[in-house]
């Protein structure tokens, strides 16, 4: 049976999050709808990973296997067509049935805004953290420096996480001040449950002055998650990319 | 009475426009709402102008008369405190009795954005009109110079306008591509009802290739509704700002 690579772009806020729920709209939910309409039988469409209510995705991956025959350039048009307009396919290709979304995954990159200004912003409300008190950008910079590397991120990982082990493999944590914004460039293997979140929700602490950013590296070593700040809010985030090393 | 002087920003995707409906929700009855609770008594609200369904603002002004005696910056603090978050006081001030939003302000500028590629984008869904068809944006530009100067607009006048007369004046018109967008500059002494959003789409006709620029001539001669195109949809328009010539 061909198989279906996507690229999908989607605004997280109407959904509760990738993974099918009964009775909630989720992203695979909707789309699995379009694909079955178009497939003409059901399918099970495969994500790099899952996102959680709220997060966006600007190039999230996933892919599908189906009988129906189509041009590859006639899938972005046809599940377009079938979708809202908060969820988008931009492109699909035909891959081998070696290809999986979610197993050859390398790495993906996640991007957190955070508005850092005394008033908020009608037009980013639902993209970026609002935190009215000016944050200091290089002590956070400097505490995000503590929490690269290959750890056991136990302190980041949300209750509920399913993983298997709590190591994993950040490559690079980016602090960076953009106009009236804070953004995260977060880079790494994979991560935990709400681990992003984690992670930016405790540099947000240095940025406060409430903590210095040594202490970035004790809630690290404590491997316990009441050690670590608290979870940063879904709608900050964004799925930029996933890499599958080519 | 001391009267106060608001700077507004709004997203006007969830309200039934600027002004008070019963039974819909609508930025002055938000707004009211909120100076009332603060003022402690019924306070009436003037903006500059009323925006349509759907219409955002980046700097609407809007006065009002309160005896509630504030330090002028408690003012946006007090009301932000109080609005949901797809509304915003940017800024307060207190003016002579004399200043008037309405009756004061001699120029205005809207801007309209057109996202201009073959694939939506779930981001900007409620801040822009999607058309995937390529625009011809120097024809564009052309019409454009047609429609501005004193006039008789009729033509891009909706029905159920108010205004006594339907003579304005327009300034300036630019229609620039930035990015995947095609963007839209207008400024002018006032405008008629969804008069910006009728220029627009009178000129997205030539745009596409359907009617050659000097047809706006033509469309603006007529003074007649039916001769100029469809009405441009409201999520893509935005008041700019308001100019009262200080």
């Amino acid at each position: 049976m061909p198989r279906i690579r996507l690229i999908l772009q989607y605004h997280g806020a109407r959904y509760h999050g990738w993974q099918v729920q009964p009775g909630q709209p989720t992203i695979q939910g909707t789309l699995q709808n379009a694909l079955a309409k178009i497939a003409a039988a059901p399918v099970s469409l495969v994500a790099s990973g899952r996102t959680d209510s709220g997060v966006h995705a600007l190039a999230q991956v996933a892919h599908f296997d189906s009988d129906r025959v189509l041009p590859t350039e006639t899938w972005p048009r046809a599940l377009n067509a079938n979708l809202p307009d908060d969820i988008v396919v931009l492109a699909a290709d035909q891959v081998d049935d070696q290809f999986h979304a979610r197993y050859l995954a390398v790495g993906k990159h996640y991007r957190y805004r955070i508005l850092n200004r005394p008033i908020r912003c009608p037009f980013r409300r639902d993209r970026s953290w609002h935190i009215p008190q000016a944050l200091n950008v290089a002590a956070m910079a400097e505490a995000a420096n503590h929490l690269t590397g290959d750890h056991d991120y136990t302190s980041f990982r949300a209750s509920g996480c399913g993983a298997d082990t709590p190591n994993r493999t950040v490559h690079r944590i980016d602090v960076l001040r953009d106009g009236d914004e804070v953004v995260f460039e977060v880079t790494g293997r994979g991560f935990l449950k709400q681990m992003v979140r984690n992670l930016v929700g405790t540099v947000v602490e240095v940025g406060h002055g409430r903590e210095q950013s040594g202490w970035a590296a004790q809630v690290l070593a404590a491997r316990d998650r009441c050690a670590a700040g608290p979870t940063a809010p879904a709608h900050g985030l964004t799925l930029v990319s996933v890499d599958y090393g080519v």
